[in-house]
């Protein structure tokens, strides 16, 4: 086997139509959402091979997980809970600012544990990727991804890890070193300026990062573009002027971009021309991880046969 | 003060728009639904005046459980607590049947407690209401009501129960006990007749529950009507002929007709035939409570005026 | 010139979709509705020539009522006034019952007078049909009514009048003498057993309105058919058994189908059978005049290759 | 009592959802819409006290407007006569340009009359509200305004005036000197240039209107922001960078803003910010006054914790 | 490998939601819809293995058949081509009828070859299942349908034939003798009684039809139930009494749910049972093949847990 | 007769509502659209007389296209064919670019030919206006073209083209040497610098074109604006800048305008003038052709009593 192999908690997403206050939404549409699974779905649509695992409840919103992974291209290894899938409610208060609302806590999908990953997935895969949500979510959920990392390093099978440090999850204080130590154990590490500074210097995110050990950083800095430092080489790369239909979503397609291509064999530079296109046209189309390119679609983007 | 005082969980309710599996349908709609709350606003919408307590989440879904109890003319108390808002989805699978998950363990409204329930809201009452779901969501919900029950008895307010019962929270071993002890207690008590079952034979129902104390009983059968043993006098009525839209919230209706009624000093008879005529009312609306129906809509409905 | 020449008020019509209280609606659609256009609508989409003629006002609502109008094939003749456009608010309170709503006192289409009815357009006509709304709108739109009729007579021009009683509009007491001298200045009479009881004894309907002179009696009885008494003959016809889908506009649509078969030469028994035909596919259709067939369309619905 | 009473014509709004012609629009929405009501629910999200009066008609679209005004916290005295509620048509026939017709001719709202208006309502009242629109619609309505507002200054109660001039109501020249006559009465005027116009000399709005009799002077100039003169002092402040998702109701979210916060309390300075924050919040929801703010949803739109 | 291996032309559908003429439609849906395609994803649904092979075209209706197709779980063999994908347009006309239009001369999938029909796919299938609708659509096309049940047949592979007369494809005389030589070389045969009536006697239609060589003869005849004559031994059942939400597909379903069971070794009767309630459960959810039921689905249709 | 005639192939226009994959879309639209008859709607809402002829399929899209063209004013003379209606499938991929897929290989409208084309229509009008889009049809579709343009000039009737070359249809090699014999043939030709350059020196577009034969040769340069050389006189002119909902079909509107002005004997300048708006306000609106404005919503783009 090879490929990507990724784990975490995907929830249904419950979003409303429209803009205004909740009540007054006419209609509501129901997806998924989950920072793992989005790049398992970016990854595949992309051509590459893509495995995502997670707990999910006995519940028809688990069922469309499960569905919609699939539907993508993905493996899915959905473990059944007992524990009933956690769910987002998510609304645009007005044209400046949306709400999410996690109804999570107990959920399924942050009963995780390290039994729950078979050693086998992690030592076939060409990467592995993990985010800083899932320490986050139970204790037993921490326990897999460190356990995973170590088994995985074990391996000589690359780490990616996403930092996404999320507030509504944990404080600052608590997160810091969590993540710190998770980058230390990375072998790709992406991360936005603001999270690399729970833990790093910020005179110079990304060189600060790579200290800590990982040979491929990438700082993501949404409309600026990104910089890197891949195998002790500093990169950076514009972002592409596009007009944001809807910015959820961007940060893992990013990530997806990036990662399908190093699992191609593409260079840094393609890596990145990659990620930024990826991410642009995530930022073009509604919804979470939904609208993810195909390799031709992300061409036509950038082609001259264009058309709005 | 006076009218019914009630309380409960009250959760949001997805509901996927159309027949067919959940991941096919198009539309969601974003409502709510608690039992307790039900028959508050059905009482409210009849003219009685009703108050509902509940714990709620700092999530707009908690803001919602509150605007839309308050737009049906319910005065509400709603106390925030930090945990999420429960929330249903509900999906019907074929035209023959329907899907309800509950996203609910651990949820606000599950935390409700003795403390939350004011002693001077009871005593002040004409009715305080309780349901048997109440007592299946946590110990310290399960003695919110029966404090409640004793603190309003000792007052001299009647206390209605609708008995409820909901497979889905408990067995029929553990809950058995529970509601029966909570009928000996009660002045009215409306059951199905499986409902009735758990706990009492089956050859007169409504005998045999009047047997345990209550004064009041009331057998909801569905579309076979109602049979019922007030004060000691037998009554039925049948149900009235109209094409059912939807079955939700339809026992729930015909509680809040018999207690708005009664409230307003209305024989049993007439108690009855309210009864009868908003649960009906209900079948022919969807959704569980958005469409309670006034006097002048429930004379609408039998009037010679009707046109489809 | 030839083929139906009608007038009378057509309004805008905003009509929630689906059921439940007005604010509940999740969206509502916007058509037109006044009996003399459905029933022009009707004829021209049998097709048979038809004019419709009528006041609108210089908003959007008279320019749709124009435009609607022309594309289902009939020739209008809108004239414009500065008084706005009357409107219909139409809900389903419940599954058994709709609303209907009249925002129309003061508008444009009830100021229609003698002088809008140019005297060409009658003598030309094949058939001049009027209704029982149209004098109760104003005393101008009930001069235009007589008088047109009168002018139509005196042409040897065939007078249809659809007794359309609207108790909306004006009492049994006013509007009993006024329709019943329409009654008896018409050569076809179509009206309701309720609607005759307002002037004729009840014993024998089509016998007892012939004897006030119309040469055509038609009454329409809704799911028990129609009865006639046409040139002396007594005829009568079984509905046809179809699920009704909106009852709405039944009654014009089966109007259309009779003087729509008496304009192309048919006999009283055809003219019947595509009454009857034509009311039904307009039940099966939701809306007031929006699903009017064409002949092939009357065909499929009784033929053999009919699939639901 | 205290808090803010105003009065006037809230009619219902039926608005083509979409860009385009009103005939090919896919469905419509129902809300309501009236400037002094507006104003009202939007002191009341604000954490203000207030009661808005006016005629409806008796029909559903009456009910809503009831019940949409309480939904925000209004205390609504709704006056029911038999003429029907007022509607407005709108849509948007290019994304450039938006269509309002009205239906209001005699409507019920119309109909207003000093008697409708409680003296001890005005009394009560930290402000009185009124608008320029109410004395064009009739004689009555006229009179209202004006003996309300010497009823309200007899008490020593604050005069506030939205100078609103509507020229498909009257012309320029009608307008023109009771307007001037209305702005010498109020003690608070809010106007924007062009409508100053209509009366005083444009070298020095704020100052010229300020000369006429009022403490407070704000003119509101939309994108431009507003200017003032109050209790002598000039103040100004720039409008938001928002972008403007529905212009329409931007003017009375300013006005409930201003008055919000003089109700509380605040100082100039601070009523000039949140009039023009709770202006920009307006214009980036859809809706006339679906959408109005609370505090905390004011503070999230300038917060950092800001995500689209 | 094994399973259930078919082919066919799979289009894309274009269907107008809600009733009326295509023109009045506020919305449409895009699905996909084709004989063999419906099967194959019963049968995965179902849990059964199974293989679609068919031509689509270079165009996102084509991209849609591979994706839909491949999220039922049914592994998907998609040889594109360079032709357009064929589209069918549908309408209800009334509640009584539906028209579907055909937009699919010189498609995709009717080029379909026998090259395109891999030897080994057909050898190591279980069943091939082929419809009478394939030999219709082009000489080509024809040639593959009997080359493959030639290779199946001298492979031991058991051959399956939905009967499947279009009328607007050929006519009975062009029809008749090619269908007649198909169910001469199949094993498992279903028809309707009026398919049966091209090419033998009505008296005994599956005696008659198993007179031709196939073992298994399965009549299936809507709303009656079915009739068979398997390995000899006659049964019948009676349909389920269900409300018919949209009939399409019933048939499809029901071959889908006799083969599933006989891929899964179960007997004849129970077969049958499974055929007759999935071709229930179908027409309980509208559209042609997305509500395709899982075994659990299915159990939950009859079961006592049933709620509308 | 006077006015426009125009002939071409017009196709159902199955639209995607919203952003994102195909398959992913809630709802769909049903519209019409064809170069040609474009110009004729837009031709008959500004109020000059237009004709339009083509070949539609015995389908429900071939009477929507009939219905739809006259409903804008057009008369319309639709040859029906036995082959199905032409249709195009279009989603936003994202929000920068629109896929549009052809069903339309062997349609109806692809079969027109000389003899559908009557000589008296020609001969006729005041303007014949061709695309280049008909010619890569079919054979006998550009047999048609190239006669009629024959017909019309042997007339002393103008011949308008749009050069609106087709890279889906045909290669730039097939269709340069086609259209620059139409030019050379025709009195006004559009063209972009795009097509211009298939077959003339991009030095001076408008001077090149014009040395090919055309008195009126009119360059359409989208956000740019125009530039022209009309009876030996250069002229340009900027586009107005409004906010682009959707970009297509402007093309089509600006020829509209241009042919519109030149019926009404309008100056070369205000052809131009009334060309820009007319295409600028078609950005403005969503849909090919559906919102063709009128003269007075010209006039209210440009005004002052605009609001949005």
């Amino acid at each position: 086997m090879s490929g990507l192999f990724t784990f975490g908690e995907t929830m249904g997403l419950v979003a409303a139509d429209g803009i205004g206050p909740l009540g007054h939404a006419k209609s509501f549409s129901f997806g998924i959402g989950g920072a793992e699974s989005n790049v398992a779905m970016g990854v595949a649509r992309l051509g590459g091979e893509a495995t995502w695992l997670g707990r999910v409840g006995p519940d028809a919103t688990g069922e469309l997980i499960a569905s919609r992974t699939a539907a993508a291209g993905v493996r899915t290894l959905a473990v059944t809970d007992e524990a009933f899938t956690g769910l987002m409610v998510r609304h645009r208060r007005s044209g400046e600012f949306a709400q999410v609302d996690y109804h999570r806590a107990g959920s399924a999908g942050s009963r995780l544990s390290p039994a729950d990953v078979p050693a086998h997935e992690l030592r076939g895969a060409s990467i592995v990727h993990v985010t800083g949500i899932t320490p986050a979510l139970s204790e037993t959920a921490r326990a897999a991804v460190f356990q995973s990392v170590e088994t995985a390093k074990a391996a000589g099978v690359a780490v990616s890890l996403d930092v996404n440090f999320r507030a509504k999850l944990w404080s600052r204080f608590d997160a810091a070193p969590v993540l710190r130590d998770l980058v230390k154990r990375a072998d790709i590490v992406f991360a936005s300026p603001g999270e690399a500074a729970l833990f790093v210097d910020t005179d110079d995110v990304p060189g600060n990062l790579a200290a800590l050990g990982p040979a491929e950083v990438i700082v993501k800095d949404g409309g600026k573009g990104c910089t890197a430092l891949i195998d002790g080489v500093r990169l950076s790369r514009a972002a592409l002027p596009v007009t944001v239909v809807d910015p959820v979503g961007a940060g893992d397609a990013f990530v997806a971009g990036y990662l399908a291509d190093r699992l191609a064999g593409a260079s840094p530079e393609e890596r990145l021309a990659t990620a930024i296109a990826t991410g642009a046209f995530a930022v073009t189309v509604p919804g979470d991880c939904e609208g993810a390119p195909t390799r031709a679609e992300l061409a036509a983007l950038q082609g001259d046969d264009v058309r709005r």
